[in-house]
C-alpha cells in the first residue's frame, strides 16, 4: 500500500481536505448563523477541548466511540490522551461536572471539529464538523419537541438550503412489541432482522399473533400525519402504546411551533441507535445523502435525562450558494492610506491596497477580480 | 508522577480546558469580528485540516515544529500523521499548491485551534487557538506595513480591548553589522549573547570598534520615534544601512494608515526568529504577559516572498467584557408557539420556552437568569 503512493506535499490523508477560500469562508458563516439561531432560544455554548485523558472521553455516553478515536500519550503524566471523534459525549460531562449546579434544564449549545479514525458510510469524511444543542435535566415530550423545533429553526435559511425534513423513530418500539410474545431467543433474532430490513414477507412468516400489527408498522413508515393515523388503529400492547402516545404528543408540539416543518415516521427503525432510551431524529436535506443531523433522548452523565441533537454543517456546504452575500471589491491604487477608506469599509466593500506606485491600475484591479477602482474618491467600475 | 493524581473525569490535561458559556461565547465573537477585519482588506479564509501527513506538514517552514507535533499512524496508509501545532506552514503550503495559480499578492486568512506538545514559556496553554494573515509573493516594505496595519484594525475594539503596541525587530540587524569586523568565533558568540542579555558593560568591553554603534542600538530600544532618531545618526556598514532603510520606510507608511498606533523598535532582538528573512513584529496588550501576536517577513514554500502575522485571540480573552453585548432574556410560559415569538426574537431577545404547564413562571423565570416574562404580547420585568 505505501509503495504505490506517491507522497507529495499537496496530499493529505483520505477523509482530510484543505478548505479553499469561498468555501472556508461559506462554512464559518454557516456554523455562526447555526450557533445564533441556537443562542437566540437560550442554548448557551461550551467548548471542550479537542483533546481530553481517554478515560473521561470514553466514560459513560462515549463509550460507544472508542473504536473511533485516535490516541496519543500524555508526556507529562503518561496517560493517554483521546483525540475526541465526537462532542457530545463532552457536554454530558461538562453538564455533571463544571456546570453541575447550575439551573435545571441545562441548554448548551457547541460547535467545532472531530477526527474519526475512519470515515462513515456516506462519507469519507475523517476531520468532520459538529454544531449541536443538548437539552439537560428534563424529561418531557416538550423538551424532544424544542429540540427538534430548535433544529428546524437553525436551518431554514430559504435563499440558501432547500427544506429539511425531519425523521422520527422510536428505536424500543419494535422490541417492546415483540417481548410481549414468548418468541425464543432465535425467533426474536429472526423477527428483528426481518424489521431492520423492511422485509414485510419474512415479518408475516415468523411475527406469529403481531404479524398484522408488526406489517402494518412497516407500511406506517413515510410522512407524519399519514403514519399516526395507520398506527392510531393499531391494538398495541400498553408499553408500546405510551411509546406511541408519547410521538404523539411530540409530534403535536412540534406542528404548533411549526406547521411548516417536514416531519416522518419510521415507527421500526432501531439500528444505529445505541446509548438511546426515547425518541431519536434524523435530519434530511435534499441533495445530501445520509443524514445531516441525528440525536435523541439519552441518560446523560450521572443519569440525568437529556436530549440533543448534532447537525454536521459540513455535509451542508455543496447545497450553499453564498455567491449573492459576497461583497464587492475594490481596488485602491498605492497612495491611499486605510484611515481614509473607513466610509468604504463600513458600506461593505474589501478593500484590495495597490502595494507599488508604478503599478497599472487599471490591470491591477482586473487581474485581483475588482469589481471597482477608487479613483479619487469615486468608484469607478473595472472593464470586463 | 501517575500516583499522585486522582483522576475524575472532570480532569483535564496540563493545558486543555473547557469553555463555559460566556467564554466560549465571546472567543468566537472575537474570532468572528478579526476575521471580518481580515476580509474588510482582501484577506480570504482558507481552512486547512487537524491533521495531515507528517511529511507535508514538517515540510519547509514547518520544520521548526516538529517537536511540539503530536503524531499518530494513519490506519489507511500506515503513514505518520501529525496534529498541527501551528498554521502558518498550512497556509504555505495551500499557497504553494493548491493556490499556486491565483494571482499574487496572494492574501490569506485562517482561523483555528492547534494542539502543542508542551506549554510555552508565558502560558501552559497546549491547546491554542491562532487566527492570522499572509501576504505571500510580494517583497516590498508597503507589504510588511500593510500587515501590521490591518493586524492593528482587527485588533481595534475600543470598548472591549486595551490598545495594543507593536514591537519591530530586525533578527539579521545584529548579526550583519558584526560581521564587518573580523571578530573570531568565540568573541562573536560572546558578543551575541551579550546583545542578547541587553548586557551594555559586555558590548562596550568585548565590541571593538563597534562598541558605540551597538551600545547606542541597545539604547534606542522603545517607542519608534525615539529609536529612529537615535539610529539615524549611525554611521551603519552598507547592508546595516539598508535594513535600517528598509525599516524607516515600513515605519512611514504604517504611520501613514494609522498614525495613533503604538510602535516600538528592538534594533538587536534576534531571539526566537528562525526562519524569519526580514522585518519581524510582536504584538503586545496591556494585561497578557508576553505577545499576543507575532508575525514576519520569511520565504514561503518554493521560495516565494512572504509576510504575516498570527494572533492568539484565546490570550486576549481574559481582557474582554463582553457583559454589556449580553442580550436580555425572556421567559415564555408554556402554551406559547415560536411561531409567535418571530418579532422578540427579531429584536434580539433570548427566548426561553417554558417546558410545562404547572410551573410558577415568576419563579422560573427568575431561576433561569430571565430579565423578562412574555405575558400575553407584553414584556413584565421580573421582581429581582
Amino acid at each position: 500500500m505505501i509503495e504505490d503512493l506517491e507522497m507529495s506535499n499537496a496530499l493529505l490523508p483520505i477523509g482530510f481536505c484543505d478548505l479553499l477560500p469561498s468555501d472556508a469562508e461559506a462554512e464559518a458563516s454557516l456554523v455562526q448563523w447555526i450557533m445564533s439561531a441556537f443562542n437566540d432560544y437560550g442554548y448557551e455554548r461550551v467548548s471542550p477541548p479537542l483533546l481530553e485523558f481517554e478515560q473521561s472521553l470514553l466514560a459513560n455516553a462515549g463509550s460507544g466511540i472508542a473504536e473511533q478515536t485516535f490516541r496519543v500519550m500524555d508526556p507529562e503524566t503518561h496517560y493517554m490522551m483521546g483525540l475526541r471523534p465526537d462532542i457530545t459525549p463532552q457536554i454530558a460531562r461538562i453538564a455533571a461536572t463544571r456546570l453541575i449546579n447550575s439551573p435545571r434544564p441545562l441548554r448548551l449549545s457547541y460547535a467545532g471539529p472531530c477526527i474519526l479514525v475512519s470515515g462513515a458510510k456516506h462519507s469519507a469524511a475523517r476531520q468532520i464538523l459538529q454544531a449541536g444543542i443538548e437539552l439537560i435535566g428534563v424529561d418531557s415530550p416538550q423538551a424532544d419537541a424544542e429540540i427538534i423545533t430548535i433544529i428546524a429553526a437553525a436551518l431554514a435559511m430559504e435563499d440558501v438550503l432547500p427544506s429539511i425534513s425531519i425523521d422520527l423513530m422510536m428505536p424500543q418500539l419494535a422490541n417492546t412489541i415483540i417481548q410481549t410474545e414468548s418468541f425464543d431467543e432465535q425467533q426474536t433474532k429472526i423477527l428483528m432482522r426481518a424489521l431492520d430490513r423492511k422485509d414485510v414477507a419474512a415479518v408475516q412468516k415468523y411475527g406469529g399473533g403481531l404479524s398484522g400489527i408488526l406489517t402494518t408498522m412497516l407500511q406506517a413508515a413515510g410522512p407524519a400525519d399519514r403514519a399516526i393515523n395507520m398506527l392510531k388503529g393499531l391494538d398495541l400492547p400498553q408499553e408500546a402504546q405510551q411509546i406511541f402516545d408519547r410521538l404523539l404528543t411530540v409530534v403535536e408540539a412540534v406542528q404548533a411551533h411549526n406547521p411548516d416543518l417536514q416531519l416522518t415516521i419510521d415507527p421500526v427503525e432501531f439500528r444505529g441507535w445505541n446509548y438511546h432510551t426515547g425518541l431519536c431524529f434524523s435530519v434530511y436535506i435534499n441533495g445530501v445523502s445520509g443524514e445531516v443531523g441525528r440525536g435523541g433522548r439519552y441518560l446523560s452523565d450521572n443519569g440525568e435525562p437529556a436530549c440533543g441533537l448534532t447537525l454536521r454543517p459540513d455535509l451542508l456546504l455543496p447545497l450553499i450558494n453564498f455567491d449573492e452575500h459576497i461583497r464587492e471589491r475594490v481596488f485602491v491604487p498605492f497612495g491611499h492610506t486605510i484611515q481614509e477608506l473607513t466610509s468604504l469599509r463600513q458600506d461593505g466593500y474589501i478593500l484590495i491596497m495597490g502595494l507599488t506606485a508604478d503599478e497599472d491600475a487599471q490591470a491591477e484591479a482586473c487581474r485581483l477580480n475588482c469589481n471597482y477602482i477608487l479613483q479619487g474618491k469615486e468608484l469607478q467600475a473595472v472593464a470586463e
